[in-house]
């Protein structure tokens, strides 16, 4: 029996917010493993808000996808073929699978999972690519301190999660920001944070913010821009560092939000600074040994959001831009 | 005869620009020195972009200038009295006159000039307050590297100046923004730019930005925010940094501007930060050591913008907010 590689394509760049309209379903045979190559069945591939940047039609930070092209992520699966030194069948691996069911990948691009450090699916969360993104962010960009107030956007997030505890495990006061009910309990009675905002709930983001934080913030970690930035700036303290992760917001929007309150820079020494967790590429095995010292320790948690499918893959992305995931967005696939 | 101490006293918090409507001429007798204390015959009064904040209605990084009393100045005079251990008669001091003719300052809190290091007037330029902001803010901040691209905004100011020069002296390429054929002309012609953009002379700064520096800004020292800064952002290279040393674009403005491209700071890793010079207080002497060499080897220069008299610093004050000044702004008094 042939094995079949299912494969979605970008059919079109998206404008505003990407969709299933933006892409085709597409099967082809396995392509067969060269020398140094694998097969992978995929078993869970991540969804990024940074692949709006990969597909849009506005300038990126690395190549774009092309039109035709299987959409790029990361993911993680099980070898069933090797041709590569030290990928053996059934290895758990991590590497660029794409959305595709079967790829075939090089091995000096991916990477084995050891799996006495953490399962598949702490792989796939606490110990993945956004974990590493909050990781660093905080640490190296926020230079987050004991004591201090730490706000995170987008909280229930992806990075957000991590990054509000990361907060915690470092003693910090950690305030989150989400929207909708669900979200902002699981942040409260879950993650048991300091404060949450429900930035649906009112329409004065920057009372509740001065009401969270009375002191003032000294880190805030950016997941969402726009708006709450603007808001985030006028609670800032001295010397405040803020972590531009992602502007999530600004995502569908039709005009960019026009940021007033930058004139807190000046008085108020603040640092805003924009990273790329890739850059941090030769540190990821000193994150790890923190997220899974701490995962073991129980101070670590990550809900997976998992969408089951990888025809549902263009419809989770879409979901990620409109805030309907609580977690760690991933599609299961197989 | 009695000595009289003229003094200009904030009347009025200005809501926009700042002007002669907010202040009052007022005499009084000198104030008799107390012990430790030195009576200066003024001679130069820096007028800054900051005083806006020390006054206005806005929040301030320092303590605002109460309604009656003198208004807060850096300056430069010579001792007329002195109770001061250290402080004779005839010695030039800087210290805070504030706007008033015959101040009464604290031997502890004035500085003796080195007229050995340079003029009086020199000390009132480039080896002053806003020459070390330039110097501290390029190269802490900024982190300027030689064969960076450096782009300053608010060019032909106090400031902005002493930063180009400093970035032609570290062997980089310099790009000005100033408004006005004569401002533009003097950092052509005189200052000798690699290139300068007249933001008056077209409605086009975007496109004026990417001729002036089609291999792009590795750091873009901004001292007016809005919509150069937007437009700044747009043409940053990766890991460019942004220096916010002022946003005097915004000092009139109705509404704040909106900055819509913050997004640059996410892919390029731009870091974005603010600052103030008194922070940098330890390291003046280093500062002054690296401008003096320079000035002695004619590589900076500064032009002085002196308006004379006293009274007229509260329209000295206005002209830096409609780009009425070249160079260093000063109230030459006595």
């Amino acid at each position: 029996m042939t094995v079949l590689n299912h494969r979605i394509l970008l059919a079109e760049r998206p404008v505003g917010i990407p969709g299933p309209e933006h892409f085709r379903a597409d099967v082809e045979p396995v392509c067969p493993p060269g020398p140094g190559e694998i097969v992978v069945a995929s078993r869970y591939i991540s969804i990024d808000p940074a692949m709006r940047s990969w597909i849009g039609v506005g300038p990126s930070y690395v190549r774009q996808v092309g039109i035709g092209e299987p959409m790029r992520a990361g993911g993680i699966g099980q070898v069933v073929e090797s041709r590569a030194t030290g990928f053996e069948v059934g290895d758990w691996v991590q590497g660029r699978t794409g959305w595709q069911s079967h790829p075939t990948l090089r091995g000096d691009q991916t990477q084995k999972l050891d799996l006495s450090v953490g399962s598949v699916e702490d792989w796939a969360g606490p110990l993945g690519t956004s974990a590493l993104t909050a990781y660093f962010g905080l640490m190296d960009v926020g230079e987050l301190r004991p004591g201090d107030t730490l706000l995170v956007s987008g909280a229930a997030g992806g990075v957000g999660q991590i990054a509000c505890q990361i907060g915690q495990i470092n003693a910090c006061r950690v305030v989150g920001i989400a929207g909708g009910t669900e979200k902002c309990r699981y942040l409260a009675e879950t993650l048991k944070l300091d404060a949450v905002i429900d930035y649906k709930a009112g329409p004065d983001i920057g009372a509740a913010l001065r009401r969270a934080c009375p002191d003032g913030v000294d880190v805030y970690f950016d997941n969402v821009g726009g708006e709450i930035l603007d808001a985030a700036l006028i609670v800032l303290r001295m010397g405040a560092r803020v972590v531009s992760c992602g502007r999530i917001s600004q995502a569908g929007a039709k005009e960019p939000y026009g940021v007033k309150n930058l004139g807190a820079l000046g008085g108020k020494r603040v640092r805003m600074q924009g990273f790329l967790v890739f850059d941090y590429h030769d540190r990821y095995t000193e994150a790890r040994a923190f997220l899974a010292h701490h995962l073991r320790g129980g101070r670590l948690r990550q809900k997976l959001h998992v969408v089951k499918g990888l025809d549902r893959a263009p419809g989770a992305l879409a979901m990620l831009f409109n805030g309907g995931n609580t977690g760690k967005l991933v599609v299961g696939v197989g």
